[in-house]
């Protein structure tokens, strides 16, 4: 299948690697807006070539968009205007609200798919892309209904490929959850980053002191600016939410911490360890789905 | 060299196990309260026997302290107290203020060395602990002007064992830097769980959602309350120093987040993400040193 990949970075460049590796991109062109990017990822093997965005879509079966948000909702509507009439397009967006919203009127909605692949890493550009950054996550599919069938089967076909799981949400209930599971977890670290580095001017000081606990918590805070801050945005109002939660449980703490108060303080903490049952739900035990078969 | 550990948990059953490696451990005794954990810890074989404090002590050429903070003044009055001439005793505890304080008169404080070595993970008890806990990390020694030189040379024998790298700290000051760089963290987690657990009341969605930055940001909340509560009751001013700082950063960007300032938003992730270039730092770069030699 001919593919065509909008963005080359950690979500783009992996997924070029997954799919080609599965069977499913024959031929892979991808666009880049970053000339160092573009020129790494042809370096890598990622794509076989780098052009345009309307050379890209005329000639593509499949076209997935993962760019930054802010840029996602203008370079989609010029893929659904270039898109041909037997293509699908994909998006990988970590906000989907807003990009529903910015498509659902266009005359090619049907052959597009509203995504978002929950994986990444701290890492991006071109060279933090890898095989296997998708497996066993979830992938989550937003307005099904809009998309047609065909384009349906398709991206299920691609999502089983990169071995995720797919579950369906409406982009409002989508974007409440990720920002309290993901978005909040990114601000969380960015900040206790801030924080540390603020009262530790001297460096020398946090080498010698960070155990691995506070290297895997602050880990996030290495994330890039330029994905997060539009994601932030597009997000705003259920991330401050969900700050505003956060903040008044840090207060509840500091203010039993400053009475001594050790059995309320231990009670919350209790609480809180309820989340390691929980979390190894992560560790999955449904069988992984095989690679997919069809070669395009 | 006959060596007591009091409490086989993660840290003193981990130590057991390397020290027994490193040939510096010839006979080790255990001493725990908790007959479960003592069971298990023999069976695992950390320890050649669990006995009595006053026992274990009384034959011990180095006694190591590895119990919760609230626990370790009391044990370690007895242990001094029944410590022979020739031998070193060393605690582990995560603060060092009040151990200090609470041994600082005692007429063999020459014989202890009052250690923090910086290595855990959210597990506790003895099937906790590994071989390698320690490697690499750093370990801090308190107040060494008040220990004997053959104390510390001692202690610096077996923190070099478990290839660890010694630096020296004022206790105040050292609780003041782990306050930011370790127990911080511990809390920031703690109450991300909380927060997401009280949002996500369906623990399905976090399943779903939960990608490994989530993960990876929550991970320290899965620590046990019973070792945390105590050490940040002996630390709360630093650490509610901490926390304010913490919130206040975190007000800000809610508030920066709220007027859609996304360009103050990058502003303070671009500064958050320098914590990447000091974390490398944790990548160590220096030679590891040597497995001690000395077989004793």
């Amino acid at each position: 299948m001919k593919t065509a990949i909008i963005g080359l970075g950690l979500i783009g460049g992996s997924m070029a690697i997954d799919l080609r590796k599965a069977g499913l991109a024959t031929r892979l062109v991808g666009v880049e807006k970053n000339p160092d990017h573009a020129n790494r990822a042809l370096e890598l093997g990622l794509v076989d070539k780098v052009t345009t965005l309307e050379d890209a879509v005329a000639q593509a079966d499949l076209v997935i968009t993962a760019i930054p948000v802010n840029a996602i909702n203008g370079v989609l509507i010029k893929v659904l205007d270039r898109l041909s009439e037997s293509a699908i397009a994909i998006d990988t967006g970590s906000t989907k609200s807003m990009i529903c919203k910015a498509i659902e009127n266009h005359a090619r909605r049907s052959q597009f798919v509203a995504a978002h692949p929950l994986a990444g890493t701290e890492n991006s550009g071109p060279d933090a892309a890898f095989s296997g950054l998708f497996f066993q996550k979830t992938n989550i599919i937003c307005e099904k209904e809009r998309s047609s069938d065909k384009a349906l089967v398709l991206a299920g076909q691609i999502f089983a490929a990169l071995q995720m799981r797919t579950i369906f949400m409406d982009p409002v209930e989508h974007d409440k959850h990720v920002a309290y599971v993901s978005h909040l977890s990114h601000v969380s670290a960015f900040l206790l980053g801030q924080t540390v580095l603020d009262i530790e001017k001297d460096e020398k000081n946090i080498f010698n002191l960070a155990g691995s606990g506070f290297a895997s918590t602050v880990r996030l805070a290495k994330s890039s600016p330029d994905m997060w801050a539009p994601i932030f945005e597009q997000n705003a109002e259920y991330l401050s939410q969900a700050l505003l939660e956060y903040i008044m449980h840090l207060q509840k703490f500091q203010y039993h911490l400053m009475k001594r108060d050790v059995k309320e303080l231990h009670r919350i903490m209790t609480g809180a360890n309820h989340i390691r049952k929980v979390l190894e739900g992560l560790d999955v035990k449904e069988k992984p789905k095989q690679l997919a078969e069809n070669k395009t």
